[in-house]
């Protein structure tokens, strides 16, 4: 093999998953040569502290400068992996500026910013390959934006967060409340330190900016994404959701609507004989409807050294093989239309509620009043015994209402003498 | 848009799939153009009678001529969905040599040809794609190709015939026999006049040889693969499963071990907790074990006009783009290994088996005493009524054994006079 068929990679950045790709990297050379014509070699690792030593990988390949990267023309493929707005969003900008080919696992960045960055490699000619930023091993971004290519997609679904699946996965099966199992999550490392942009959806709702984006061939950025946690989800929700022929589960939806696109995460009822409710702890699932190909899932695990690492290195490897055929550049930005964002409040669906109220007659036919006269149809009522005998439990379904007349109707219940608190109000999946 | 921005595309076959490919080439026009930056149009449709009128279809695009399609320099995509092995082989083959690129839907052909014709392909620095001959919508060539390059892929296993998945669905569900739920499959379209192919397992043994090429990077063809197909399971052995915690599917399964590669297709008993054994009705799904990603698993309909030609526009799509970009052939036959097949004698598993015989003291230490001596043990054990008092039925599940070992050991069971009958043998998944 002459020089000319080595393609050299930086990786920026040597924490879990960069460590993951440097070793893959290396455990399948010569795989890498079979299946692309061309060997390849991780020639820099960007560190923060290059004199400290790391163990498993060569000291000399170490650097703690990133214009050492960037002025090395002979680096092909930067491999960006630190997370975060800044500096990655500079490093990657510079390194397509300067020719090299981009791929990431940030979905911060690309929720945020991917179309500037999409921009810059399609200007540059180059590929910025982000398969690893949604769903971590799943493949999801190839399938959708080839393989999927003859359809018109109307709706994608995720459970693309695991460390929150894994909570509700816990409080489903051991029955624990929100507080012990993000415990628990916390201890097996599932959880960092600051749980808040898993449990308060940030996370994915990153992640789904980037489905909808490549879903509906229309730009949608984080800010657009309703986003609401799973912290206010109690043991008692889930046991009630069970009876009704439910599980509760963190989805990320979204869909196109002849009034532009919905996306929003939000803790969701649905029903327990659908595929993604069979999805459990730290797993994560895609769920995409085509108008052609109907529903497909995808299924796997969302994080984790290796099956991000596993994400990044089939990016590589077709970066690869674009230097070997001279294509890179081939599949850019997919974002051909600029659908608008609908509304939240203007979104339909049904809601699980679950009211305390007084425990005398009448009291239903107060609260059925006030729904039926903002236009929304109860479809189930359980009452349930309480501590209490004074005070009764009613947990309620309704039929598919716009939110923001059944958030008006909630007001209304709220102030209603009878009701003493609205215990929680769920969204449910259909 | 300029004529040489026109890709244009032969059809050969106007059945359910050749009429989808059409469908969504007209359906997708300004999107295909949005796409891959060129334009798309069907110029001609091979069918036996040209005369004969269709609906929905230009009269003039229809041709019973193979050479006009193939002396026609202006066509740049032949998409093969007659099916069979002749004449598809030869005018695939003609197409290559004519320097078009080509999709095929054609899981026989690529089974025991997808060599020959691969290498052409590459040798003409053409494309030859085949997503929608494993699995049907699913994308599945395209991940295991792609998205899953940088994985050491260990196992492959699919459930990829619709007919039988929804045979033994039925008899899972509702308690059918295999006959009543095959007239039934009959009946609403699943299964075909002559259902050999897909009860038989050769369907499923066809996809699993494209499968197990694919995950090892060395030929697997149709005769390697072993089959065995649904038509022996009863709806007893379906309830005697279900009470050992596991469903009954007919699973295509190929490995790389130290001696070689496993392929074969049979029913299994799986686990009820797998995410296989929730893949009901005509669904297919395909699990993949890598190195790296560890399982993910890709879900959806292995069939019907637009799934499958929903994996066959997904091909077009990359075609366009590679024409586009002047890459084609930028990802050809992935087999640069060539690995043994490990005979089924050779395999290990456990087994499950029912037993009809004498219902008197010492049969079951008659049966341990042949089963030890062959070095098989016995994992689980039950006693079931039967409508006779001098007949008892056992069900046993080994532990994991050599199939050969197995197969003698009951061989010599079925002549113990004590044994009347061995009512089945299904190997065991884990």
């Amino acid at each position: 093999m002459t020089d000319k068929g080595l393609i050299r990679i930086a990786i920026l950045g040597f924490g879990t998953v960069g460590a993951g790709v440097y070793q893959l990297v290396q455990r399948q050379k010569e795989e890498l040569e079979a299946k692309t014509g061309r060997s390849a070699e991780v020639a820099k690792v960007l560190v923060r502290d290059a004199s400290k030593p790391r163990e498993g990988i060569d000291a000399s390949v170490l650097t703690d400068s990133f214009k050492e990267i960037l002025g090395d023309p002979s680096i092909d493929i930067v491999v960006e992996v630190m997370g975060g707005i800044e500096p990655a969003r500079t490093y990657i900008t510079q390194a397509l500026q300067a020719g090299k080919n981009v791929v990431t696992a940030n979905k911060d960045l690309m929720a945020t910013h991917g179309g500037e960055l999409l921009a810059l490699a399609k200007e540059m000619g180059k590929d910025l390959l982000f398969e690893a930023a949604v769903a971590g091993g799943i493949p999801i971004i190839r399938p959708m934006k080839q393989c999927l290519a003859g359809n018109h997609m109307t709706q994608v679904m995720g459970i693309v967060n695991g460390t929150t699946n894994y909570i509700l996965t816990k409080m489903a099966q051991e029955g624990m409340e929100f507080d012990e199992a993000l415990a628990k999550a916390t201890e097996l490392g599932y959880a960092e330190a600051d749980p808040t942009a898993d449990i308060e959806a940030y996370d994915a709702g990153r992640k789904l900016a980037i489905l909808a984006s490549l879903a509906f061939h229309s730009r949608v950025t984080f800010s657009d994404v309703y986003t609401e946690g799973i912290t206010k989800i109690t043991a008692a929700d889930i046991r009630y959701a069970r009876e009704m022929g439910s599980v509760i589960k963190l989805l990320a939806i979204a869909r196109e609507t002849a009034e532009g696109i919905e996306a929003g995460v939000q803790p969701m009822l649905i029903s327990q004989s659908h595929p993604m409710a069979a999805v459990n702890d730290v797993f994560n699932a895609v769920f995409i409807h085509g108008d052609a190909v109907d529903d497909v899932m995808f299924y796997g695990r969302g994080a984790g050294r290796f099956p991000t690492a596993s994400a990044c290195m089939g990016d590589v490897v077709d970066i690869m093989r674009n230097i070997q055929y001279g294509c890179t550049g081939r599949i850019g930005c997919g974002c051909y239309r600029q659908l608008p964002i609908k509304p939240m409040a203007d979104t339909e669906q049904k809601y699980f509620f679950r009211l305390r109220c007084a425990d005398r007659p009448g009291v239903l036919a107060a609260i059925s009043s006030v729904m039926g006269r903002m236009g929304v149809s109860i479809k189930q009522m359980v009452q349930k015994p309480t501590e209490n005998d004074t005070v009764a439990e009613l947990v309620l379904i309704t039929d598919s209402v716009k939110e923001a007349s059944f958030m008006e109707a909630l007001e209304e219940i709220k102030g209603l003498d009878v009701v003493y608190e609205v215990a929680s109000m769920i969204r449910v999946h259909e």
